[in-house]
């Protein structure tokens, strides 16, 4: 059956021109990019103009990516590399972080020796950083380290990074943003960001599993998570994944010159899912506040979200029932949870992230294929009382 | 021009069939392995797959592969990991282990709190580690930790693992065996080596770059490098790049089911290589010692080995004049100087590594080449006086 794929933050499909761009770093130019020889060389060229694009994608020097295996491996780096180059202190994130910024920061606060102290940001109902909570957490507790998501990868609410990280930085804090779910849907200014640190990766954009990467500030002191042969200036250190990082350029070129036309039309296929959803009685979270373009996260009440996962799957509809990335707390999301989402709804939860190969015509199929599970599911429960 | 590849050491091509399998996963299988729709559950299975394909290849169960990015992932990994799961004691290395052992090992012994100390285990002239040290260090020192590479990646000189780790398990020591330039050339057996991990990485045995393992042992005490959604039993999270990892088992698969035929090839390649080598007088690093077939470690006394690798580049022959994958000591092989190698003869060090691909007219060529390189820098070096 053909699925229409409707789980695009979670990962998205290798863009055609990607693909064409890695394919000849696999077998004619399949250099180790720090041999000194010919085949080195034209990895080593790769990687820099790769280092450009990804640099011009989010207005910075190329000195300032760090190549990074990963979104998790970008966002542990900051959180344990930052902390490891300061003395124990404490440490500011959002409620509604994904595990990769939460559980490093975590185990900093675990630590036999250093330990710090984390202060968790609350969020108001709509998913939004709490800005009154924030200000007050920056002025009393002077974080030393602040991490805060630009887009969230459940309900797709947009923080205000620039906000947070102005009232930080008044008090010296190293800040962070996870942009993952940010580039190629909204404009990403690193500058405008106003933050030391921000991860991007290579799969939530159209490019390939393997390749991310931590735009760092000169400012940021740093160590690095992997140690060994002095890559990506002594903070990366391994083989650079020469394919991926070549994949990993073209996406963020492609991401950037589509982003006006993509985040249009998703928008518009968004809207007509919502009024058709409104329709059901779906509760759409985060519907009150700013979201990127692309994310619909709602729950039909008394309609199960792993079930409704299931039966659109089974009819051909790929969307996800909470973090795809996540196989912390199955079937509880601390994303709704922080949003003080009732756990009974929350248990509806389902998210669809739309793409820009993604159609109306798809939208309107998936509208009548939930209209006719939700009824069928209705009339089961019906007969069962 | 035409290279001929002699630098399998730094890296290799990706085979076709490696090539083959990967492919699907970049457009048409592109899901999350952690989605549950059907798009996640392809790639998991394929995930599957590989973690057999992998853990037959080096005798191990399935559950005992942890899937990273690459082999300086894997070791670092296993020397914080441990480290981290443990209170601060000694951890004994070789003096030529690869950077990204020594490193992360080195980084232990300058942290604030928790501060391991570190017993470098000599080698001899040979560049195998001296017994009678690595002994009397287990029986002195007593080290928690224990990190000694299969083959060397400059000499390909191979140690007894075994061995040592015997001696050290009486002591209680985890210990740990990079084995990364091992696997493909010589059987690896994870259970013979007696070790409680090990490093094995694709892109040096003609799979792609991006995918690597720790192979673990149900008693070793464990923290991950990579915090976040619990990835690999929680011990290495992100978003597993589906496509390498599929590529490293059917390379795991190949590398095997040619280990014999490659290895017969290879070493009478080495052979008539070294031959045609020791009439021209150069000095063979690690000839006296058992080393992977493929490897070929050696000098021309007052040729030194930058200017070498650059006009045998230029000449169609890539060979790398130390370890590839290192700008640690750029010019200055730590391996040579622990073998006790005179500093101006270290200076003129090129590395041969041959892969299956290569022939003996490439051989028969190479030698050609330089004996014309060499008797031009004689002619130019005798003129300047």
């Amino acid at each position: 059956m053909t699925l229409h794929y409707f789980d695009h933050n979670a990962t998205t499909r290798v863009d055609d021109e990607v693909l064409d761009a890695m394919l000849p770093y696999f077998q004619q130019e399949f250099g180790n990019a720090s041999s000194r020889h010919a085949y080195g060389m034209t990895a080593r060229y790769a990687i820099d103009k790769a280092r450009e694009q990804v640099a011009a994608a989010v207005g910075v020097q190329p000195v300032q990516v760090i190549f990074t295996s990963g979104g998790s491996e970008a966002n542990n780096l900051f959180i344990r590399g930052a902390a490891d180059s300061l003395s124990a202190g404490h440490i500011a994130i959002s409620a509604v972080e994904h595990p990769c910024v939460l559980k490093p920061a975590q185990t900093l606060a675990q630590r036999a020796a250093e330990r710090w102290t984390i202060r968790c940001l609350p969020v108001n109902q709509a998913g939004q950083v709490d800005m009154t909570a924030a200000r007050e957490a920056m002025t009393v507790q002077k974080p030393a380290l602040v991490s805060v998501m630009l887009a969230n990868n459940e309900t797709g609410v947009i923080q205000d990074v620039a906000a947070i990280a102005g009232t930080a930085h008044t008090h010296g804090a190293y800040v962070h943003t996870d942009a993952v779910q940010g580039l190629g849907k909204i404009p990403v200014d690193f500058t405008k960001l106003n933050v030391h640190a921000m991860t991007i990766s290579a799969h939530k954009i159209y490019g390939p599993k393997g390749a991310a990467a931590l735009i760092i500030d000169k400012r940021l002191l740093l160590k690095p998570l992997i140690y060994g042969g002095g890559h990506e200036n002594g903070l990366r250190s391994g083989t650079e994944n020469v394919a991926a990082i070549v994949g990993f350029g073209v996406a963020c070129e492609r991401a950037v010159a589509r982003i006006a036309v993509m985040a249009q039309h998703v928008a518009r296929l968004r809207e007509h899912l919502e009024q058709g959803l409104a329709e059901m009685g779906a509760v759409i979270f985060g519907a009150n506040a700013e979201r990127i373009p692309n994310t619909c996260y709602f729950a039909i009440p008394d309609m199960e979200g792993d079930t409704l996962v299931v039966k659109l799957d089974k009819a051909g509809f790929a969307v996800a029932s909470g973090a795809a990335c996540s196989s912390v707390n199955p079937g509880q999301s601390h994303v709704l949870e922080a949003m003080q989402v009732d756990p009974l709804l929350a248990r509806c939860a389902v998210r669809v992230s739309l793409g820009h190969t993604n159609t109306l015509a798809q939208v309107e199929a998936f509208l009548k294929t939930i209209r006719e599970i939700v009824a069928s599911l209705r009339s089961i429960s019906s007969l069962s009382f």
